[in-house]
């Protein structure tokens, strides 16, 4: 790791050490919004059409028969079948826990004002496909979408489709399950057609095609929502000299081999504790298959040697990491110095993979400093807050004069005059 | 009003009649790019020219002094400052009542999960000039903003700014007031100045130069998030023949006085009340100030004959209206019908304006349609949430077999290394 002093740079050179790299313009502008194009106008056949050339798969079907889900399902192993049980069962308990209360609150005697919460109607989501079939986005996506009381929810990943995918949708309770990728996939859910339903918000990761897309999409009224902008994973670890050097390293790699542009991370207050992870990190590197992968990312990473952990909390707050892993004596008591971090791990015992798989939190984050203003994926997500509002007689009667003179200032008379009606019908009543 | 039979019309006629109209494109890309630029690179004195140019206003100082705000608030008389306490005093108790209380469970023994909400560092706030003072805006705005705990809150208005609205923000507990409007001053609380915060989220109506810069600087990771898209507003009024036809008439011209592109809807059951409210339409406009503006709007406007309330609310579902205004013998009943609206209003003393200024509910909503995924303004949009988790050795004994599993499927080595290094030395300790 290169290692960095933070109090031998100035203040300019502090925040280029904590810049993150520019994001790669997609460049694929205009090859998505044709792919969109074409998907709009025509529908099912340009659908397999394009996934016959873009992703060189032959189907005749856009959606998965039962019976195909039921012969993939059972294609997959019992042993992965109970850790996803496992998962499951964190994940929902956690985000079942998030179910909200809504909010009734009389503000004036007569004045009920309410805020009440909805499941979002029809949700998308998107699970990317490759070598490694990537069943926890499955399960981080559909749990809070079921839980929050979604209609429908349809999920779209590149054919073929890996059975665990197929088998961990299912067990969600995923309603429509396609063999669609790419920017295809995101036009196909954002717009509908014959055969892929028509959502109101798409949710999870893809490529530079399919965030494009999402981007694309999310800017047209007659498009989808999308959950949150895209951007390197990344990881920022605070340790003190009482943390193990070996789990930290092992921490360190999870994220490096993510991606080549993984953005990785140490703040020490100790030289000698930093020295250690570099030793361990060799160590470690040489057994991973990712190894090229992680190599290059930790070419870019940062130690930054630091006065105290109070510095180190500032210097994670400046930076927002998606995650913040914090193993010192004492986690605990920094948990209130930090901010804008998407999860916050802490201690020897929660490396970030619990987080990625079964720890119950959601893994899907809010990267490249979005955290400063961007939230974890939650049930919040799937869900919209809209209010309500009910005034008696005599609510009217002690705030209608308000409302009129604050009408009549902003010069709104008919505003004002919904008002002055009603109170003349209540004068005449009374 | 134009009155369509609903149930005369084909489904395509159905969905025609509730499109909105084109947004028009703004045209102002290039224009709002280039004042952007200009501020980023010239500061307050890039600011200072263009307030000049633009806004045609002199002055030396951005920021109002301590001297301006007190002799501006003596300016303002107490009828008004009386109202304006009355407002403040629900919008506080409604959004109060909104401050989330943290999530805590333990997933499995040893596996803590917890959700957390933090504020925004810094916010900012733009309140319209012109010639009617918005002193509704700045409490919708910045009420929350400090209820939510934000650090720095500051608002922009284009000079002069009228008295009552510099008392308001200041009575509301903002930080900071500059005279400055239009795209420029998004620009400038998006990239900060010599005088100007920078801020992470910028929140508030505005013109199509202040609705393209918001967009603008919300693309740009190094901009600010701004709070939803912008749209021109609407009302649907639901009404049955128990309603009074003079409270109806009044509702729709709140609405349509706001502008001649404000989208006006009636449905009712009743043929015979909605020819009682035309009447009453015509009756009332003749009285308005605003009367040309709202003749424009009527002249866009529909009424809906239903056949009954559950149709009503299915024509409301799918309109997804901003603000939805139900008159019926029973309206709660139809509460459990209602979806996709911003804010709703029940039964005949609840008129839109008394949600406008005074109620307590905020009246920043989604227009346009985002209703199905955008939420009502509220406590949230000045918040993040965010998630921590702490596993015990036993917590870790207990799901760390599953994430090695999960991992290794999904061919991530380093992320099923983190786990067995410490279950190993977990072994070796006990």
């Amino acid at each position: 790791m290169n290692t960095l002093d933070w109090n031998q740079l100035s203040a300019a050179e502090q925040a280029a050490a904590l810049r993150r790299p520019a994001l790669e313009q997609s460049g694929r502008e205009a090859q998505v919004a044709g792919i969109i194009t074409k998907v709009r106008e025509g529908g099912d056949a340009a659908l397999l059409d394009l996934t016959r050339t873009l992703d060189r798969a032959e189907r005749d079907t856009l959606e998965l028969t039962e019976a195909e889900i039921t012969a993939a399902s059972e294609r997959v192993d019992d042993e992965l079948k109970a850790a996803i049980e496992l998962a499951i069962g964190n994940i929902e308990a956690f985000h079942r826990a998030q179910l909200p209360t809504p909010v009734i609150q009389d503000t004036s005697p007569g004045v009920r004002c309410e805020l009440h919460f909805q499941p979002i109607t029809k949700v998308g989501l998107y699970v990317p496909g490759g070598s490694a079939p990537l069943v926890s986005t499955v399960m981080m996506l559909a749990i809070p979408a079921r839980l929050a009381g979604c209609e429908r929810v349809v999920l779209c990943s590149p054919p073929p489709i890996n059975d665990a995918i197929v088998y961990t949708a299912k067990r969600c309770g995923v309603d429509a399950i396609y063999a669609l990728g790419g920017a295809q996939a995101v036009a196909a859910m954002a717009y509908g057609s014959e055969t892929v339903t028509k959502v109101d918000k798409i949710f999870g990761p893809g490529n530079a095609w399919v965030t494009e897309a999402k981007q694309q999409v999310s800017s047209d009224v007659d498009g989808a929502a999308i959950d949150m902008p895209a951007g390197p994973s990344e990881v920022l670890v605070i340790a003190d000299e009482f943390a193990d050097a070996d789990f930290i390293a092992s921490d360190l790699l999870s994220q490096a081999e993510h991606g080549p542009d993984s953005q990785v991370i140490l703040v020490t207050p100790s030289r000698d504790f930093a020295a250690r992870v570099d030793e361990a990190l060799a160590r470690q590197l040489t057994a991973l298959s990712r190894a090229d992968i992680a190599r290059r990312a930790l070419s870019e990473s940062r130690t930054f040697i630091c006065s105290n952990l109070e510095q180190a909390a500032e210097i994670s707050n400046a930076y927002a990491p998606e995650h913040l892993i914090v193993q010192t004596e004492n986690p605990r008591a920094l948990l209130p110095r930090l901010k804008n971090a998407g999860s916050i791990f802490l201690g020897a015992w929660t490396p970030e993979s619990v987080g990625d798989y079964a720890s119950g939190t959601n893994h899907t984050l809010p990267t490249y400093g979005y955290a400063r203003t961007y939230s974890s994926l939650g049930l919040a997500d799937y869900q919209r807050r809209y209010t309500v509002q009910e005034l008696s007689p005599q609510g009217l009667r002690a705030i209608g004069p308000a409302v009129e003179l604050l009408a009549a200032t902003e010069t709104l008379d008919a505003h004002k005059n919904a008002v002055t009606l009603r109170l003349a019908k209540l004068e005449k009543q009374a």
